[in-house]
């Protein structure tokens, strides 16, 4: 059982077997969020994982169904915390699942430092516009765009958390991708992949993964392309697979 | 004709029906090359192109296939720049191409500042290692490693050398990827275009082509991913036609 407010509804996470919580004016998880929690390494029976900027809890819900170790979310709109809350609960995840409301500027305030195998985060991804430009929606101004936090808040947030060796795995657009490869430098996170997302074949890229090492040494790697829809505008088999599982297909052959 | 010193073969350049001088124990062009002599952006008529770090001219070879405009070539090795002189003059395209032997570290006593449109560079990538670890030929040693002249002394000589608003294109590693984008923003070469060249499908990336603009604005796009060979371990079409042209295809079909 689970209380919906407003107008939230119960989505599917098909390939998880799973429900999340999601509202049309408040919050929606993305595909990004998807291809981030399948691009991620992750520990399986040992370790810990925190994902920062967790809205909805996407992403600690589809680590979930992969893994065993512990995941903390965190999220700093009371909202969204709240909408995650209800969908771990509903999804019987609260012994693995932790989520935390707070801020990732202030992050030694809530968790402790170099103690996390892996780390997660799907940040805002536009620099703050002047006010008017914003959008008028306060949600999803805050989950889009730099308003609470700057993607260095993010890196330098990551780098903290983790333990020597840790990981860090990030999503954000290409046209950043200088910046986020500095900045992973500067603060000891050395960017260790890196894979392009393509909407589909002969466009340009719209999505960068990368993952990094905290104080890992230089070798970065450009993994094979990821076409989200094919010529046919159906979605490749690598995203059909992330979104409705491979089980059909099992089941077919 | 041509005179072939020592063992010097003169090579089909198939696709621009040109032949090139090559020398097994001196110097060969490789595909990398070819890959920038195609993505790099070309004035048709009007305009002033320099390729850096000529070798035996292979880059300007090739693009004067594809232009009307005066191409400069700058070649520190002198039996490098001798094989390429003797190879634009087989061609007969000595009113278009001009070598020049130097430094690019010297840029400003063989070029003028400020001058031209385009500028193209296959750098030699590998960080000098120690002496005992070179190639052992020194001819290759210096093509291949930073011995004479590292990245960003080919970065700083193309950012001197272009007008405001011109092109500079560049072939690399990878692993360098966080070199090249800061050191070409740091000489004023914003990077706008990135392309990742891949092996094969399904293989990580092993070679990135980057073009930056002279004080452009920062726009980063990453262009459809190329790869070399397909499933079946032939060129791609895409490659193909760069080495030997599309005219069977055009017959064809």
């Amino acid at each position: 059982m689970v209380e919906l407010k407003e107008d939230e509804r119960l989505d599917y996470l098909l390939a998880e077997n799973m429900r999340i919580i999601q509202s049309p004016s408040v919050f929606s998880f993305s595909t990004d969020a998807v291809l981030l929690a399948h691009f991620s390494y992750l520990p399986i029976q040992k370790g810990k994982v925190v994902d920062l900027c967790s809205g909805n809890g996407i992403i600690p819900l589809l680590l979930s169904a992969r893994t065993n170790v512990h995941i903390t979310g965190v999220e700093i709109q009371e909202r969204l915390f709240d909408m995650a809350q209800r969908s771990v609960e509903y999804n019987d995840r609260q012994h693995q699942i932790t989520m935390k409301k707070g801020d990732v500027k202030e992050i030694d305030q809530l968790l402790h430092h170099s103690h996390y195998d892996v780390v997660t985060c799907n940040p805002p991804y536009f620099n703050t516009p002047p006010g008017d430009k914003r959008n008028v929606n306060e949600h999803y101004a805050i989950a889009r765009h730099e308003i609470l936090c700057t993607l260095e808040d993010t890196i330098q947030a990551s780098s903290y958390l983790l333990k020597q060796g840790g990981k860090a795995s990030f999503v954000h657009r290409p046209g950043r991708l200088m910046d986020i490869l500095s900045l992973m430098r500067k603060h000891r996170l050395e960017p260790k992949r890196l894979r392009f997302v393509y909407p589909k074949p002969g466009r340009e890229a719209n999505t960068i993964l990368i993952e990094g090492i905290k104080d890992g040494k230089p070798d970065l790697k450009i993994l094979p392309p990821l076409y989200v829809y094919d010529e046919q505008n159906e979605y490749t088999k690598e995203v059909h697979d992330m979104l409705y599982g491979n089980h059909k297909s099992d089941h077919q052959t």
